[in-house]
């Protein structure tokens, strides 16, 4: 009942095949572009709905930005535009028409359209028409939105031409304000990635190579996958002055001067869940934490006649509706009932695979007993199928809350101890590095040798980044946890205090 | 205070201040798209949240299907192209490039992508794949989304370029069934907008000229805005097997035989806004239905010097702790404490203008009485004020649900009687609808001659509606209550069942 490809056999291959089996998403006719089904876009609704509340909390205003930025103003950034160039959808026309049977755009556009990548420019232009005063400051505005990025390689939830996001925007009147805020929405999403979505991730700068085009400094959350590849999961910007003067976003301080305005942007997409499948899922299909999960207990009925039929679904909604009266996480435990006419061994397995926490099958021998039939998606048995216990009814609604934020627990742990074990800190010069990137497709929990992140030192020096390529590896960041302590740049030899990670990435 | 124009001195410039007024949203620098506000986009919060709840509890799950469609399935279903054709955004090309100095289109697509103005012809595709047995069927999905359509005369939340919307498509083994669907859904909208939105509506049919592209049968809610014209709110499709034909959406029915799916569509979007405002709101500025106010109570603090500053802030965050612990229609009340630096008057007003429901003004003076000032946002003096009663403390933390579910009641009332006095049921001749039509500009408070909505019947020949264009009237609904009378059309004097409602509209 797995997957055609596990891990280990073709780790590419099982990914689509996971996003397939839990049945999140699929690709579209549109190139590039996925359509996500129920299971993949409940995930997304629970992760945005957290992290909505927490940037509500931190005193940001949702707003909605157009979809659609006049060229000239996309251009204003000099290094904005450099960097999203060459992968945006223009519009041009507005209107279609027939021509002799065939259609055609009509009505050119006097000034091409871009679909945004990214809304800095447009936001910076109200931003600019809003702020007068320090008084003005800080505008802290978020907003949920669809971008565009013409992806030559689309692979669904990572990367694609299209994708979900959230993107904060906010303008202050000092370097130091903005900066703050800069790293408050990082830590943010590492809570939203740790907390919620049981991922942990190393907090960093980027070098100045991975900048975000027109920032001053670009900080990042990464993730490392299970074939110890780093997954870029959320960023946040420090934009300093830059697109203030391209966009004139200035104001009055408090000495009655003329001062441009320091600017962030921070976002996080539903490549997320991406990082997501490749942080939990096995070869069964995916593990989603319970946190976030759309149904955190499924229950399945088994019945082979219309007598018994009447009994189980009975037991069966009993058991929903004392369960929502419990809770997980502070809030109401999630449950769906699935009477649908299908096999109760399909629907089980159905559930396996999305990675629905707990999988509870009730039938007659059940009702017997006054008891239920458990699969916990995270735990296995010595033969290693899918632990099954049998627990008494109230027993099971009594502790269903705490089994989840258990497993929550357990599936941070289990991702935390990949991660923190696959961390090598003892490779310190050229050769051992080039040796120790050379496997290139990897899975982790085969061995220690197979290559994942490197925490070494580094002297700093863009040109050394060349030597990276030539691995495909690069330099994911420098972590805000540095050691402090003085040792040899691990590329060049020379002496050097920052400690960076170096990874292969998605 | 007020607003520059007034319902009676300028209607539609009314409205604009209004928006401005209220800061609700704003025009953009893309031509026709907007910039909708925290306090804009906080009434679409809570119109999207409960009536995604509804959409759930309904069957539906959310999907996300793709923004662009390219142009060979967009044209697959005749009569839908050529409904949407004229108001397309369509992109060409999927890069710029710098020439000579010009950011200028480039690798221009093989084929256009249509950004979506509805997305009935991508989703149809994706049933089709979905779609074998009758097994599969139904399937009820919805979408929250932003959509295009090339608006030639924009106007803020009632025609924009870009607008947020839900679309809702399913497909279904009978005809019987996908109506019942159809109508449900129309059902569930009539809830949002009288029970939410506190906006009642009249529920009909469209007549055949004004039925949406590809639909068999195209049901709608109208509103009547307080200028007498009517406000197309929402519509819910039936699509027959239009859609189906087009796409391949077939199935093996219980008989073994293939059959094409039976499929509808329905969706309301940010326009809702627009008719929240003419609906409900005064020359003071906007009043906003408690039930969905992104903040239904708002206190606003009075204090000359830091000593009264401690007091009052400690009182005026009781006040916001206690009232958070009671509720309003079943819910948390929603309360804000403005603490920011701007005189109380103008905090005062700021808020009358975004019409938040109650605003509570507390200064030394209510501490001294242990009471709260309370403006009520649609109750006035005798001198034409907005009332402001001063009640104790505790009694007001008691009331402030109830009042605000009373506050509810009474613009849903005061609305109701609006729409219920201006139906016009005496007009019976084709002289008389031409006479009572000829006024253009109306402000319904002011006479009972003003034209308003006429009910009447109606013969059903589509050439009569070429009579009414020249009035600038149409038929806004065969409403789904009839009176069964027979009686004469009011356009030709032919004999006539059917009661429609004609009127001006936006």
């Amino acid at each position: 009942m797995g997957l055609q490809n596990t891990r280990k056999s073709n780790y590419s291959e099982w990914y689509q095949d996971i996003i397939k089996a839990a049945d999140l998403a699929e690709n579209s006719l549109s190139r590039g572009c996925m359509v996500i089904k129920p299971w993949g876009f409940g995930l997304w609704e629970h992760i945005q709905k957290n992290l909505d509340v927490k940037i509500k909390e931190t005193g940001h205003d949702n707003y909605y930005f157009p979809i659609f930025i006049p060229l000239s103003l996309f251009q204003k950034e000099a290094n904005h535009v450099e960097g999203f160039a060459k992968e945006m959808a223009v519009v041009t026309h507005s209107r279609l028409i027939n021509d002799n049977g065939k259609l055609v755009p009509a009505s050119p556009l006097e000034e091409p359209l871009v679909v945004r990548p990214t809304s800095e420019t447009i936001i910076a232009e109200s931003f600019s028409k809003w702020v007068n005063s320090y008084r003005d400051l800080p505008v802290l505005m978020n907003q949920w939105a669809n971008v565009v990025r013409w992806e030559m390689r689309p692979r669904i939830f990572l990367r694609t031409c299209e994708f979900l996001w959230q993107e904060g925007h906010t303008a202050h009147s000092s370097e130091a304000e903005a900066i703050e805020e800069t790293l408050k929405m990082l830590e943010v999403y590492r809570v939203i990635s740790e907390e919620y979505m049981a991922m942990p991730v190393i907090v960093g700068e980027k070098c100045e190579s991975e900048r975000f085009p027109g920032a001053k400094n670009t900080y990042c959350i990464e993730s490392m996958m299970q074939d110890g590849r780093a997954l870029q999961a959320g960023t946040s910007h420090y934009l300093g002055q830059n697109f203030a003067k391209s966009a004139n976003i200035t104001f009055q301080n408090k000495n009655n001067e003329q001062e441009y305005a320091y600017t962030t942007s921070w976002g996080v997409s539903t490549r997320l869940i991406g990082g997501l499948i490749m942080t939990h899922s096995d070869d069964e299909g995916l593990r989603t934490p319970p946190r976030i999960a759309p149904s955190q207990v499924v229950i399945v009925p088994i019945y082979r006649n219309e007598e018994d039929e009447a009994k189980v679904v009975e037991y069966a909604n009993k058991l929903k509706s004392e369960l929502e009266a419990t809770q997980a996480f502070g809030e109401k435990i999630r449950v769906k009932f699935d009477n649908r006419d299908k096999a109760p061994i399909d629907k089980r397995w159905e559930y396996i695979r999305k990675g629905a926490p707990l999988v509870i099958e009730v039938g007659p021998k059940d009702i017997e007993k006054n008891s239920v039939a458990v699969n916990i998606r995270n735990k296995f048995d010595d033969k290693g199928r899918i632990a099954k216990e049998f627990i008494a009814f109230d027993e099971f609604v009594a502790k269903a809350g705490s089994m989840l934020e258990n497993m929550q627990k357990e599936m941070f742990e289990a991702a935390k101890s990949l991660l923190d074990n696959n961390i090598r800190e003892d490779i310190s010069t050229w050769e051992e590095f080039q040796a120790y990137f050379k496997p290139k497709n990897a899975f982790l929990d085969d061995s220690k040798s197979t290559p994942a992140f490197v925490k070494a030192k580094w002297c700093g020096d863009a040109e050394t980044e060349e030597k990276l390529k030539e691995l495909a590896v690069t330099i994911r960041c420098i972590p805000l946890q540095q050691s402090g302590t003085t040792g040899k740049c691990v590329i060049t030899g020379k002496d050097a205090t920052m400690d960076v990670i170096f990874a292969r990435s998605y």
